[in-house]
């Protein structure tokens, strides 16, 4: 089996996972870990502007790639990526911390050493992280292999951050180079019994419905669930998170779950149903759009990543892509008419002068992609503006419903550019939002990656102008930066436009067609600070007649 | 006394503090929070271009005026700003985090909101913060008022930060308008003893030496402090981190201490002294340039902020101002003669056409300071380079050598510039750190603010080429910018300037001292990427050696 040290370990297995790029920033406690990387033939070392992006990057990353790593010096540079990977956990995504630490002297004897206080505490920034990953393990002298072992099935098992803190000296350190890994197998005897449960409650059902969302692709079990859906028969929808797990022109597809807002035969349809099948499906608040069920999941059936939950008995240790192979396997097709569905948007073929609104934006944007495209959508109301959207067979569409980190997309969509060399990327954010992360465009003009960036400019937060007392409030004003100079500032071959109409907005996206092919293509749009699509409007009204009768 | 509600109180009370800039971004938990700022006819909204870099301006409005504030929304929010309010744990700089949360009732019923996990928990960033922070405060209906009175108590008596979090309800429930703090005072007892036994070291002492560092700015003793110095006679020196507390003119200032790098006599006096006096000294690695002291602090005497330690005896709960009014009233003048000084840096008055590096950057940089100056230097060879520099009178230097988070400096010289318009802001930073925070250039200029702002651009990350194995390793490298066209960007009136050789930053400086009277001042400078400080190669060389002899 012979000896390795101990950070080439810990980079070769992550490389056996499927990353072969890890994001972060260099500090004199994580030299060795990212030579490690760089020594490594199969893995990539990529450097960011900085942790938070470093961290979304590795998150988009994992969100293509089902794996992501990140690499921070020690104190400032992890806590740095702390929201990150809170993200990560939040959402599922698996993205492993990996952070350089002084060397165990230092530890054991409290120096006061920089990135640290004045009365060291050198766990607190593993302690802080506790709270938002899976498990930590602080590597030392006697457990750096059974951690690394332990942590790393904590990792695949559960599909959540982890966390390992290095010390300098540990990495060096040689091991035993035969790896361990607790893999979590399905229990036979639930999943028999989980599985005849479902089928029962299937076979007795006469308008079931399955809602596939977005653990089943976090949970890697999307051909699994693709095969059980097709020959089942049974009507699917997708919540806004897992919005492209099902694409647009599958036959039982009855469109994406809105609330009452709009796709009402998907609302009448699934609240109607008297077998409603979670497939990975998280009931936050705004991927339900307020709650807006009529059915408690729970009564149903609910297939989560290690567990199910059936006439809400839990069904203990049982894989997701198990449960649902054993579904196709032993399903009788039901039946069903499936509804007809309502295309939402139609791309007027006669354009105009008009100024630039949601009502041509979102529309124009859903005929630009194509298929197998990878689309990452900001927090806010681009992820209202393309809920109703329509996606081409392959594409996939990404966002942040749950956690909802502003600036995380533009980040993420260049992890995921990373991630997918051979795919188109598409990244549609709001310049608020924009602003937080808007350097990372920088890293994907040093790494040569092509994605088709949009900017909506409508002069502030334009949400929370919806949300807060006054929308004229001081505090939703942002400074107006002169987006469309970014790339000379990053310097390189970007192709760059404004688009302040509806012919404009059109030209520019035909033009983007041709241009990505050989460069990123980076496209600033304008609309009033109050424009907003026709979803947000009826979800604020429903909101503020809420408000308005309860103070009556 | 009257009722007002928890939101307004809060507010009123930081303003009390001298806290009349509030700085963050807002999101729909904390519209309340903000609302009560921009009511306040006293205090103002200042909006960022992200948590980090709010969090940053915070730190580096609090060391100008002595407390500062950050406002964020919940769990992203809270989560990015994390480092920044850990940077001013390290470095005792007094910032409160308050933070807008969901109202009580979904905290009572662990509802799945945004910004929270599949399976909420909605303590995960308050217990994340308790690491980083003195104490933390979760308000609710019964302990509202007296929990931000404990809180406010503890920020005021130990200058550290504090985390408050604020459910949106119980921002607008009215509580008892009577500030009830418990503010520490001297134990009587403990001080008297505490000087008698200081008076009798420096009375028998022939040789005493004071240390006088960051921590008596930060527990807002400078007067004492300076009335102490002058009245007992004793030579002074101050470590890196509270360089700018003594000016260079004062007759007993016998310079910075750099170890044994760089000023040899104060090197040598301090440690022949026979009672070294650490006034608020940090003794950190960086600090004491490698521990290279040759005393034994507490063998001596140690004045922290609310505790005394003389020959290794601890006087509890006696205040840093109350100790030094105390010596300042009692001792007797010594008398002593203060070695002569060396002045390190000369600048030629013959300027060449030789390429811009360090030799020529830092004396030249000296000469550009006025009195009264702001002065922020990043960490990196920067702080080594400007660590023997001498500062004009009433001029003040800010670093973050403790903690050293790379990115602080540039949005901090903003906060800086916002709490003291009257005064000129001057930053220095490398652009390896730069990258990480430059956004927040765009608030200085959306404020107003005039700083002058030179960015060193020497190709990468110079310090940790010199302490990485191969100092051309790909990790090191970062995007290159054109980054005297960030202003462009960010649309605004800024004088933006380049310089490359000495006769260049010579004109540079000398047109920016009259262009800055009117506006910002954007300077980009150019140095090899392996040229540093004198004191950085003797460190580094030092290092070198210490490593080779190791391995021998």
């Amino acid at each position: 089996m012979g000896k390795i040290k101990v950070s080439y370990y810990l980079t070769e297995q992550l490389e056996k996972l499927g990353i072969s790029d890890f994001f972060g920033l260099p500090g004199d406690y994580n030299f060795k870990l990212i030579e490690s990387v760089e020594k490594n033939p199969s893995t990539n070392w990529i450097g960011c502007t900085n942790e938070l992006n470093a961290g979304y990057a590795a998150d988009g990353y994992a969100r293509v790639k089902g794996y992501g790593a990140l690499i921070t010096t020690y104190g400032v540079g992890e806590l740095s990526a702390i929201n990150a990977i809170a993200g990560c956990f939040a959402e599922n995504i698996p993205v492993i911390k990996i952070v350089g630490v002084p060397a165990t002297k230092f530890i054991e004897q409290n120096t006061v050493l920089h990135h640290n206080f004045e009365h060291p505490d050198y766990y607190a920034f593993e302690k802080a992280y506790s709270s938002v990953v899976e498990t930590t393990a602080y590597l030392n002298k006697t457990n750096a292999k059974s951690e690394i072992d332990r942590v790393l099935s904590v990792f695949v098992n559960q599909k959540k951050p982890v966390y390992i803190a290095v010390p300098v000296d540990i990495c060096d350190m040689e091991i035993d180079n035969n790896p361990n890994f607790d893999i979590a197998k399905s229990d036979e005897k639930n999943l028999g019994a989980a599985v005849s449960h479902i089928l029962e409650l299937i076979n007795d059902s006469k308008k079931p419905v399955i809602i596939a969302d977005v653990l089943v692709e976090r949970f890697l079990a999307v051909e699994e669930a693709k095969k059980f859906i097709e020959k089942s028969k049974i009507p699917v929808t997708t919540f806004l998170m897992g919005k492209g797990l099902i694409h647009s022109d599958y036959e039982g597809f009855i469109g994406t779950y809105l609330g009452k807002y709009e796709n009402q035969s998907v609302y009448e349809y699934v609240n109607n149903s008297d077998c409603v099948m979670s497939i990975g499906v998280i009931y936050s608040d705004l991927n339900t759009f307020g709650f807006d069920i009529g059915f408690n999941p729970s009564d149903n059936i609910q297939i989560f990543g290690t567990y199910t939950i059936v006439e809400n008995y839990k069904y203990e240790n049982i894989l997701m892509a198990d449960v649902l192979q054993a579904l196709y396997e032993q399903i009788t097709p039901k039946k069903i008419a499936v509804p007809q569905r309502e295309k939402t948007f139609f791309v007027s073929k006669s354009n105009t002068d008009e100024k630039l609104s949601a009502k041509y934006i979102f529309p124009r944007f859903q005929d630009f992609l194509l298929p197998d495209d990878i689309v990452f959508s900001e927090t806010g109301i681009i992820s209202y503006g393309v809920a109703a959207m329509d996606l081409p067979k392959g594409a996939n569409l990404y966002n942040q419903v749950l956690w909802g980190s502003i600036g995380w997309a533009t980040p993420a969509a260049f992890g995921a550019s990373i991630a997918a060399k051979d795919k188109r990327v598409v990244l549609l954010t709001g310049e608020g939002s924009h602003q937080l992360t808007a350097c990372e465009i920088s890293s994907m003009m040093r790494y040569g990656t092509k994605p088709v960036i949009i900017v909506l400019n409508n002069d502030g937060y334009t949400i929370e102008r919806l949300l807060s007392d006054d929308p004229m409030d001081e505090f939703n004003k942002i400074a107006q930066w002169n987006y469309s100079k970014l790339p000379e500032v990053f310097t390189g071959d970007v192709w760059t436009a404004q688009a302040r109409t509806n012919n404009e907005f059109d030209s520019v996206l035909t033009e983007a067609k041709e241009q990505q092919k050989t460069k990123m293509c980076y496209i600033e749009i304008f609309a009033d600070k109050m424009d907003i699509p026709d979803l947000t409007k009826k979800i604020i009204e429903c909101k503020l007649t809420n408000k308005a009768a309860k103070t009556v």
